[in-house]
């Protein structure tokens, strides 16, 4: 699959910082190509503004009168909607929409199509989409922002594309310490402990425990621990009155 | 885990829009607690209009002024941004965030912390919290809307909240510390490395923020920062001879 096969296209949309907000949301997913459909107000200053830089999207998008032909050359159509039909189409979670659209070939054209801000797809169009989208939503208080519903897809769609996700780079100073060089530091730690009082000698057991599971399970570097190795010979230093 | 102990915390938004489409996405996602840190913006007409009838989730704001104030109460902190730091902090993707919070026990009380469109966080702001939540976007263009970046994380929250997995049972005295615990060990632990020696009480910055990040990291319970305290209090009795 490639992004750059995957359309975003907003149907009868009358807001333009919708559309702004929905290049700018796009962008950051690595998603170009935006499909307006007899849209209802200009891109002028207001869209420009809310794609806060990702103007090559608007500047990019194609326009078209009806959905119908927005979609011919796509190979997989999703329709999203928040309203139930009465004439159930088959449905996908956001998740499985991103995980179909993954393992789609490279020569697969998909088309994403979102409504009108007040009253979604016409049952028309949902019937030119393959399957429908539906985003788990608070069941009192259902209807997303256009430019949100398309976050969420286009976030779903590239989180999926950018797995599997690389190892973290570790600086050579964060490595993780060895396990003799925290065994090192417990050691100290009991001596400073017992000599302070806090620790009886004979009955270190459970206190020495609980502090061994914090430090392990932080998983401390090399570093860190000599920094915890320094503190302890500072404490021990005799102070000058 | 339960989706009413979730704060949203925006730390000084500029735009109005911004507060109001962060609380219609909290709102969709069935997320009401909204807190706001020193915020550069009347939450008026603006505001309401693009919160689109979730009005209550700004009518029941909170108002900080400074994030740790805003976070005291709470045992898991995570904080969003796009830009690296010089000091790496641990991370997670949105995710491992989600799927780590819905382990959560009920008295769990988490915030998701959000930062200036145009500065994000502060260091220091960042190091209060136990995390960061990176969400993965384009490299060339990865600075997401403040709101969008909301509805994304609210969003993969109520995902994972509305499948059915069993949580993480936790015993009273492993319930994690609160952000102000945590805090007071922090300055106590200031005290004594600089009453030792180790610290520079003009230049402690540095080594504190390494010795926060090894804390954090393990989000210590009650039990474990009574024992830590205990230790530093051990260490500043003068020893007899």
């Amino acid at each position: 699959m490639k992004l750059e096969n995957i359309k975003i296209v907003m149907v009868g949309t009358t807001h333009p910082g919708n559309i702004g907000a929905a290049a700018r949301a796009m962008f950051n997913m690595e998603l170009g190509r935006l499909c307006l459909v007899d849209p209802q107000c200009p891109v002028g200053e207001i869209a420009y503004a809310r794609a806060s830089g990702a103007n090559a999207v608007l500047d990019n998008r194609e326009t078209w009168p009806d959905l119908k032909r927005a979609v011919a050359d796509c190979h997989h159509v999703f329709a999203t909607s928040a309203r139930r039909r009465s004439l159930a189409w088959p449905e996908s979670s956001p998740r499985e929409l991103a995980a179909g659209i993954h393992n789609l070939g490279d020569d697969a054209q998909v088309a994403l199509v979102f409504g009108r801000e007040h009253s979604g797809l016409s049952n028309e169009e949902i019937q030119l989409c393959n399957r429908m989208v539906v985003i788990p939503t608070n069941p009192g208080f259902s209807s997303l922002n256009v430019a949100a519903a398309i976050q969420l897809l286009c976030y779903e769609i590239y989180a999926t594309w950018a797995e599997p996700v690389a190892a973290d780079k570790v600086e050579p100073q964060d490595m993780p310490a060895s396990s003799a060089e925290i065994e090192g530091y417990f050691e100290h730690l009991q001596q400073v402990l017992e000599a302070t009082g806090f620790l009886d000698p004979q009955q270190p057991g459970l206190i020495m425990q609980r502090l061994r599971r914090l430090y392990l399970r932080s998983e401390p570097s090399r570093n860190e621990i000599n920094i915890l190795r320094g503190m302890l010979s500072a404490i021990q230093k005799p102070r000058g009155g």
